[in-house]
């Protein structure tokens, strides 16, 4: 079992409580979660005991108390710094994706090597790359994401690293590895539309 | 061992096997393959054999061939016609996503409910949501992406579904269900999001 996967679960779990929540609920048992994330009970509350959460079979999990933990685990209690590199098409949906307002996540500032984007307003800060490792260190921002073409990924992670970034999610269509300085979880689009479309194509169920 | 993950790793072979035929390679090895997508070279080779893709561990891998099969196997052979519902910032992003020029993925039209984003120019269709069915059936297009806020997404989603679409990419925050109509690959941005953060946070090594 991956323990990348565990964590997606986790984060699946704290979304269903969260609608949960909004609906009024004030308990939740493990049997709703797994109905909302398309696993078995069992596995909901395994995952929850190697993380130290508990409740019990017949009183279920306090929402509350629950997301409070799960929040905790994920990092959700705390704000998480970004920065984001390449401002193109996708830079600029991430920036001001309205999916991350009610979050923690919090993109700080853009930076790209094209002065035509450059920008100094405090709401949609564009930088040069070169103000980028003083602005990691002086905001002590631990985590970026890379929006550049293929053909700059390499140069562009280099810098990130040196700057002490210590996680990339990385957007550019070229697999980048982790090392012990830096964690680097790709995210390829055209990787994941070719997966939609084997299943299609294959009729064949997919199983994560 | 999830279909899903075989799938993508069949990708991640297929873009690793790109890169080396540009550098003018013209055979690849299972160690090669292993090398640039952080597997063994044994589970390169089972992978390959599952799908009938054959080699020979002295002789290695005729690129070329190699790209044939795979891309046969991801539905690359062929173009792959796709419509997006919501047209906010990722919409429009994916719309004019460059990744996608070189590929057989191909954005046809985008549809919303606001007319200040319709726009006939065919360069960059954006349609109203009453005009879906139509295009849908006579492009017959079976792929989708959903870009739309969550309250909406459960709506957009049975249009998509009574349309006859066969796949989604869900990118919108709420975990829709694959049922016998309709494959959906959720893609929830925040989750990835938070599983970086987690490993970052507590220094742990993300295993796929």
């Amino acid at each position: 079992m991956s323990n990348r996967t565990r964590i997606l679960r986790l984060s699946r779990y704290k979304n269903a409580a969260l609608r949960l929540k909004s609906l009024n609920f004030l308990k939740v048992f493990s049997d709703n979660l797994a109905d909302a994330t398309g696993v078995t009970a069992s596995q909901v509350r395994k995952d929850f005991s190697i993380f130290g959460i508990e409740g019990n079979r017949r009183g279920g999990y306090q929402i509350d108390e629950l997301l409070t933990q799960l929040n905790k685990v994920l990092g959700k209690d705390k704000l998480q710094k970004f920065i984001i590199v390449g401002i193109g098409n996708l830079g600029r949906a991430l920036i001001n994706y309205q999916g991350f307002v009610k979050s923690e996540i919090k993109i700080l500032a853009g930076f790209d090597i094209d002065p035509a984007k450059f920008n100094r307003k405090a709401d949609a800060l564009i930088l040069p790359m070169e103000e980028l490792p003083g602005f990691v260190k002086t905001n002590e921002v631990e985590l970026a994401i890379l929006t550049v073409p293929e053909f700059a990924a390499q140069e562009a992670f280099e810098k990130l690293r040196n700057a002490g970034i210590k996680g990339i999610l990385n957007f550019a269509p070229i697999r980048l590895k982790s090392d012990d300085k830096v964690i680097v979880h790709n995210l390829n689009l055209e990787t994941e539309f070719e997966n939609l479309i084997y299943f299609v194509n294959t009729h064949t169920v997919p199983q994560d």
